[in-house]
């Protein structure tokens, strides 16, 4: 049987200990085994956000944390500032609006990173806007934000300061704490290696105060209800009992490695890709380039999307195309979660296989030995 | 090693069928492989509510797709009808209130059905009422109600008819369309046999027309962004991938004996567990019992609780309680999903074992026979 290899943004590829861990009999959620698997849970994600804050565990997409991020904090006619430098950079925007939220929106062209300088002047025109909304990667675009530095910025004004990490955790350096960050949002189904279907935010003691004086209406998302819950390290709604535990499992597989080791392979894995890239003369298309997932821009006359759909039939190299704007102009290659050296090595391979039969011409094996020099060295 | 019995109405056994089915390699969810998963899903779910209208599939806990039903077709300020019999009716009445929906409630004594009657007489009263919310099976106090009665008045009047059948779905007999429901909600980790994580609203015709006028905010559980990703056999956000996966392993496992077969099996293991219950001289709490689920009363001067806990620690056999107010006074047993005959005559050899334990008096063996009369008649 031909290997397969997912190098997508999302799912990454759940490896096999994991798979077997969530394959075992289900078990009740009202339970102290579930109860002590919940407690790891809960504790090991505080150490890959690198936060002592709360951080609580949805049933639902990214998507759905990111809506919690909102409702929780803001009232109707609040106002925000939202980075728009992608798609998902866009959604938080998309979100606000349904909850009659005035967003004042800071647009970056896509592949671009926000200069943090323009958000100190719009913080500093707007002194009402009760938060700041970006991204650490946006994935839309292969980009990641110096949180690090707007966080400083945030940080000197009553705004709360909330960045989606839901693709960059684990591949990016992230730094809850110390970066200033008062709700930070992540996802299953990225660094964190296992199956879509759980979100997570990490809450501050600053954005605990928003919470008080929030009027929007929330039931589901409702981070009280989570806290209230989690006093007897339990959801208040049925939990999502084998990822959760397929979690456990994962979380171990990263800590015992130590979340720095982790990320330091997935940048390895991000240069030799860069590398690569570079070998075949194809550009990157971001000029921030994240390590959680890279941007290759196609040549002129070439469809990324007939590249991307020959990989998959042929060469079993499964790599997700553009978003909107984006489409058949880039190709996109994760490197986070359960993607490992092996995976790079042979979707380069397969890379140059498909652009050989494609006509595209260059020089045969420059790309992996480019690769393979980062890599080994 | 043990084995474990887990009885309890949700979640249910997962069948090593399906177990294995979602250990395997990841798949992309934006791809034709998983659209036609995706697809036929939608398709199983439809023949299992017996419904030719919309189904749509959310990632969240049943309460998602409870929160989905009231945001999609009401405004602020609407009037609703809820029957409060139990903790998931309830629960109704707590997100219309988050979200400033007026709720007339029809309280009914725990363990009891609704009145159709009474319905009626609300619904003359306030003609201004905008839907009706009620369960197909109170999970609670394991408590059936007469949806087709109940749907025949409602559908006299302009107000929606909205039906919690999370547990019920697949044990007790539910016909979505012929008892004129307009949204049906369901949970996949109950008669639908996989973990919890997937949620799914049915949407009616007349529902969709309240959909147009609705103003309460949503975003995640936007009805309007799910059927516009069915267009493209789709979700809006990144589905819970292997948990689809698994669901497309259940339905084919239960409409290949047929949804109605499946149903007359669990109505025999609760027939069985009714005449056990006799033979054991204890009582059922429901005046309407479920066929999903039983709910059993504890002799005076024993603790449910303390049972419980000895069937698990010494039994290997899992029950669920009383909640709230029945805490401590029943017991509750499920016959849903992967729930078998090998799990009904097992736990109730555990039940007689456990009983004797605890001094409880009764003929031994009485149980067991009267269960298998009804099993093997």
């Amino acid at each position: 049987m031909k290997k397969n290899y997912l190098m997508t943004p999302g799912p990454t590829p759940v490896p096999e200990d994991i798979r077997k861990e969530m394959a075992k009999p289900i078990i009740h959620h009202r339970t102290k085994e579930y109860q002590a698997i919940f407690k790891d849970v809960t504790e090991g994600l505080k150490k890959i956000f690198k936060t002592s804050n709360d951080v609580f565990t949805f049933t639902s997409s990214g998507t759905g944390a990111m809506e919690a991020s909102i409702v929780n904090v803001l009232s109707p006619g609040d106002k925000i500032i939202v980075v728009r430098g992608g798609k998902f950079g866009e959604r938080f925007g998309e979100i606000a609006k349904a909850y009659g939220v005035e967003v004042i929106p800071l647009d970056v062209e896509w592949g671009s990173a926000p200069k943090p300088e323009a958000i100190k002047e719009l913080l500093a025109k707007n002194p009402d806007v009760k938060a700041v909304y970006t991204t650490l990667c946006e994935t839309s675009t292969a980009t990641v934000y110096d949180i690090e530095t707007i966080g400083k910025i945030v940080k000197e004004t009553p705004a709360l300061f909330i960045v989606d990490v839901i693709s960059g955790l684990g591949a990016d350096d992230f730094q809850n704490d110390k970066w200033g960050v008062d709700i930070a949002i992540g996802g299953s189904q990225k660094g964190l290696m296992i199956p879509p279907g759980l979100s997570f935010c990490s809450v501050s003691e600053k954005a605990w105060k928003a919470v008080e004086a929030s009027k929007l209406p929330k039931f589901y998302l409702n981070f009280k209800k989570y806290k209230k819950a989690m006093t007897n390290t339990d959801t208040p709604f049925t939990s999502a009992i084998t990822l959760v535990i397929g979690l456990k499992k994962a979380i171990e597989l990263i800590n015992s490695k130590g979340v720095d080791n982790v990320i330091a392979e997935h940048k390895k894995q991000a240069l030799a890709y860069r590398a690569a890239a570079k070998a075949l003369g194809l550009d990157l298309f971001s000029k921030s380039p994240s390590f959680a997932v890279t941007a290759i821009s196609v040549s002129s006359g070439m469809n990324a999307d007939e590249l991307i759909k020959l990989l998959k039939s042929e060469f079993g190299v499964t790599f997700a195309g553009g978003q909107e704007q984006l489409k058949g102009k880039i190709f996109r290659v994760a490197h986070m979660g359960g993607i490992d050296e092996e995976h790079t090595i042979e979707s380069i391979k397969a890379l140059e296989g498909a652009l050989a039969k494609l006509g595209f011409k260059f020089k045969a094996g420059a790309a992996l030995d480019a690769a393979n020099k980062i890599l080994k060295g």
